[in-house]
């Protein structure tokens, strides 16, 4: 396990206090669980932190106690914080712990706590005679986490490198007859072999016309002479995601896969080579879809060309079309973030490919993390 | 792929159509995934269904629309269904959903929708001249899932009964010298290629000592002659989900391991023996809970005996002591429940055992979907 060391901890529980006095809140209930883990090391299916400006609460129920101690007792304990046990409800956990620490305003996690839970606390809190406000906040350490520091960036490098022999086993797997479920059984075995701690999604493995659906889930079919399969992949290390696509040829690609693949490469390398910090993400974007577009496959590329990666599979950036809906704003690169680089064609009742490597944007403009070849293998 | 048949579809859409009037609202929005497939099929990572009393209208992305029109095209075919493009943001398009159907008061899912969203919608519903109103529900879909139909109860005794030949393959790969990490690779290729979608939650590994820890993450450990090793893993079949513990020790067994593993059985077939339709579910869990007190092993059960088990790893019931603090109400059962009986002994420095079966309540006690050995293997 490598986990963040201390002073590392301490740093991001810095500046996220540094925000608090502006958003005029004196403590700040983190329920989000990649943000637990980011400001404590502790990577639980349940755990809620409380920071205020001088403690940092964590409240972990009996199933995580020992391996908080034992933690806490380590290189990787994360400094300044007080263990609450959470004997029922974490519900309830909370509303002690604030009523204890004497907070009057609380920031809640808005993108992540259900309408329900608020409801709960807010009644809870009213109720008694000092008032607690919940304001609500948003983002909060998610804008923090969008560029990784130097730990998250060796983790998501080492996450990255891991697949190479992850990819080894899937092409080793890929064969006519073979299921795209065996194949899936073949990849998730070699994730946990690569000493991951799990996949980071669900295994595409998509043959034949299954491949013109992004999303396709492995199933019975089985692959044939002939076909592209796409794989794509991804396992987690120490809390960090890796991601990674490949389309292989199951022997002699025809004449059709053999131009759809090079437009789609074309696109990736198109993308990658744009990258510049400073530029604005949905640009990268652009810079594939030109070249799908030029080919005329622009329609058959049906999603963005990334996502962010860290703590959680899909993060920020999104790297895609520039949005005039939602009002979303548009993300400007800065060195140390990471995102997915992963342009398709998918032509409904014939196939698809998609291409898909991590970067970290540098200085001067991206280091790919991924490393398996991007030719098109005919297995 | 075995999804439900239309009928059955459509039944679970009129039970949830019956509840609207009673809540004065007009329609349902469907946020919470599970939920969305329960009603309509469709098992994708996004998705949202917006339910009137005449209307269902399936939103998804063009990640998906190709399977979903291929599923509409076949007999498992969701009856009566709109299926509903969103080219951009989900939330707009529900915007324009609920607006272009005339509803006045639209139900949500406290439970499932964060606060941001539930703000986002509030502003973008209340800014047209006509005023729509967000009514907050909770459980209602759930409390129908609670009681399994006939199509689930076939889903989850296939989706454990399959566990036999992963057991196989985990029992297979304990072996003095292999770590954690390989024995879960071996479980969770062995549960693609027993057929499941996915991994039902992270396999669990803990050896030895770890083995204090119900939550351990499979890790780097080397398993030794004479550790007890648990093994909790489980997969899903078509959307359902499946969940089995076994402890296993690696040669000969101490006399202490003996001790506090048949204590632990003993408290699992307590539990198992006790359960009927009509008692309240934390008896279960206190049948279990005596076994292991007379035993002197009461301090070292330190969660609950059970949770449900369906469409989610873990969903209604919860089968644990009777909650004083959170005003929870108790769960009778009733028959077609599915959920997990495990209770579990854990020390720390010393190690732990736990014994998981899925069992579905009957019209006279109940079916133990699971049938994989709970002797104490030596291997």
């Amino acid at each position: 396990m490598s986990l963040a060391p201390g002073e590392i901890l301490s740093d991001r529980q810095r500046r996220t206090r540094a925000e608090l006095g502006g958003l005029n809140i004196d403590a700040l209930l983190v329920t989000s669980l990649p943000n637990v883990f980011y400001l404590s090391n502790h990577g639980g299916s349940a755990g809620v932190m409380l920071l205020t400006g001088q403690d940092a609460d964590l409240l972990v129920d009996a199933r995580y106690a020992e391996a908080v101690d034992q933690r806490q007792a380590s290189p990787t304990a994360c400094p300044g914080i007080r263990v609450r046990n959470v004997p029922a409800s974490y519900d309830q956990a909370i509303v002690e712990c604030i009523r204890e620490l004497g907070c009057a305003r609380v920031g809640i996690e808005a993108g992540h706590m259900t309408v329900a839970r608020h409801v709960w606390l807010r009644e809870a809190l009213g109720s008694v005679s000092t008032f607690v406000e919940l304001r609500q906040t948003s983002n909060l350490i998610e804008d923090a986490r969008i560029v990784k520091d130097a730990h998250e960036q060796q983790q998501l490098r080492q996450a990255a490198s891991g697949l190479n022999s992850v990819a080894e086993a899937a092409f080793g797997s890929v064969r006519p007859g073979a299921t795209e479920r065996e194949v899936a059984g073949a990849i998730e075995g070699a994730v946990r072999l690569a000493g991951y701690d799990r996949t980071a999604f669900d295994t595409i493995v998509a043959s034949g016309p299954n491949g013109a659906r992004p999303h396709h889930q492995a199933g019975d079919r089985r692959i044939d002479a002939g076909d592209l399969v796409v794989l794509d992949f991804g396992g987690v290390l120490d809390g960090y995601c890796s991601d990674l696509t490949r389309t292989v040829s199951v022997g002699e690609c025809s004449a059709k896969s053999a131009l759809v693949y090079s437009a789609v490469l074309d696109a990736q390398r198109a993308a990658i080579e744009a990258i510049r910090p400073g530029m604005i993400a949905s640009e990268v974007d652009a810079a594939a879809r030109r070249v799908l577009d030029d080919r005329g496959l622009g329609h058959a590329f049906t999603h963005g060309t990334g996502h962010g990666l860290g703590l959680e599979v899909h993060e920020s950036p999104r790297v895609a079309r520039s949005r005039s809906d939602a009002g979303a704003s548009e993300v400007i690169l800065r060195p140390g973030m990471v995102f997915t680089v992963e342009p398709g064609a998918y032509l409904p009742g014939w196939g698809g490919v998609r291409i898909e490597d991590d970067v970290l944007v540098t200085e001067e403009g991206c280091e790919v993390l991924t490393s398996v070849t991007r030719e098109l293998l005919m297995l």
